[in-house]
């Protein structure tokens, strides 16, 4: 098939496949080689973030050479179209070296206002969360059926993640606390993967800081075609990353908002 | 078959493939049934809880009507032949609600001394960790491969998981986080699927507080078969519940017991 007769879709489909292909051999694999990315913290970079990347870039070169490339491993591709493709082998580096199944491969597809088409595919259990055109389906171990988003519809009723406790600087984590403390029940630790779980009306509230684009953008398609809602935490656009919160739907994004906007 | 000819791990086995059966219709459906067990505080239980557990106690019932069996969800069962099945049908039933992968059903046959025999089933995935009679395995979407823990030497090279940042009461919480502060990467959220993690050599410290005895003694066979350590905070018997440390070996063992002990 020409690269002009695929679709877009088709293209994110490719990739996610080429990018499970490239980083499971490396999953739960003793040698995992790692290094640390940043000099303060701890940041993993491995061997298998570059492989899934690259995989990824030579797809692209081949049937979008036209467009930019966004990703966490390699330099920036400008492009000429005016689209970008928005990559992040493994959202949850952490996680994926302490070998939890909630690590996700992150593909976005984003115009000048934000993105058009996401994935979050998670590779060892095969699932894979996708937004695009208004629709959002996941593809998993019990075959295929769509997201909505759920109806949930006051703080105190409402699932909040977040993926650490210590979320951001001092106020960012006084604002998430300060959400987390009126709702039903908080949970930590799952990275992307919580995004998917929003997406798929299971939880209410994902509120994060410090992210970048790469980090977001796949998990603001998945969501709002599933019906949900992603801004930063002033109800502008989240798509450069930031302090961010998706919600369920507007009530909740609503009463979370009003918290968090207090602490920026 | 008879019964006879079934042996302890055939048993074990057939319990988790009718939990499994039993509890994965519940899982990310909409409508399920919860209700709060405690007053004070949010511990949901399930449709599929009891349905898990009311499988493998009617199985019990049929091949080992002479064995005790001590569950989550319904009465004890004395027994005459010394012996007791320990029972959790969803281990992480926060997770569960929440359509996190990392909830298991826990199985464990229990002697005076402590269980010989352990299953973490992760129904979602289709995983199971097994050990008994000194070999650990898992089998899961890869296939089949041996557990063995990991020599990771230093408390500083260690990983180390907890289900909540609060852990127990102010005491624990400040020696979860003494621990936790010396060890290269503290991850959390993840129930028994993090003692599945450290059989497999994944990570290298599970601690926990305030457990009950069908939360830890699966957790304790698996580990104990796949070479690690499980005692409470004084290095004595974990059985019973209450204050847990997983460890991937003696040394991390020996580290993390010196600081811990020193807030019981």
């Amino acid at each position: 098939m020409s690269s002009a007769a695929l679709s877009d879709l088709d293209i994110a489909h490719l990739l996610a496949d080429a990018a499970r292909a490239a980083i499971l051999p490396y999953f739960r694999k003793s040698g995992l080689a790692t290094q640390n990315k940043l000099e303060a913290g701890f940041d993993p970079v491995t061997a298998a973030d570059r492989a899934g990347e690259a995989a990824m870039r030579a797809l692209l070169a081949e049937h979008r050479p036209q467009d930019g490339v966004l990703g966490e491993e390699f330099e920036n591709i400008e492009g000429t179209s005016g689209r970008v493709w928005v990559l992040d082998p493994i959202d949850g580096t952490r996680g994926f070296i302490s070998g939890t199944p909630t690590w996700g491969v992150l593909i976005a597809l984003a115009e000048t206002e934000g993105p058009i088409l996401g994935v979050i595919d998670q590779p060892y259990i095969g699932e894979r969360f996708v937004g695009a055109g208004g629709r959002a389906y996941m593809q998993g171990p019990r075959g295929r059926s769509n997201l909505v988003t759920r109806d949930t519809p006051r703080l105190e009723e409402a699932v909040v993640f977040t993926t650490f406790p210590e979320v951001g600087t001092t106020a960012e984590q006084h604002g998430f606390h300060n959400v987390a403390g009126r709702a039903k029940l908080t949970r930590y630790g799952m990275d992307c993967y919580a995004y998917a779980l929003l997406a798929a009306g299971q939880i209410d509230l994902v509120i994060e800081a410090g992210l970048n684009a790469y980090d977001i953008q796949a998990p603001i398609a998945v969501i709002q075609a599933a019906g949900g809602i992603v801004t930063d935490w002033n109800g502008g656009p989240a798509h450069d990353g930031g302090r961010t919160l998706a919600a369920a739907n507007p009530d909740l994004h609503a009463a979370a908002l009003a918290i968090l906007r207090t602490y920026i």
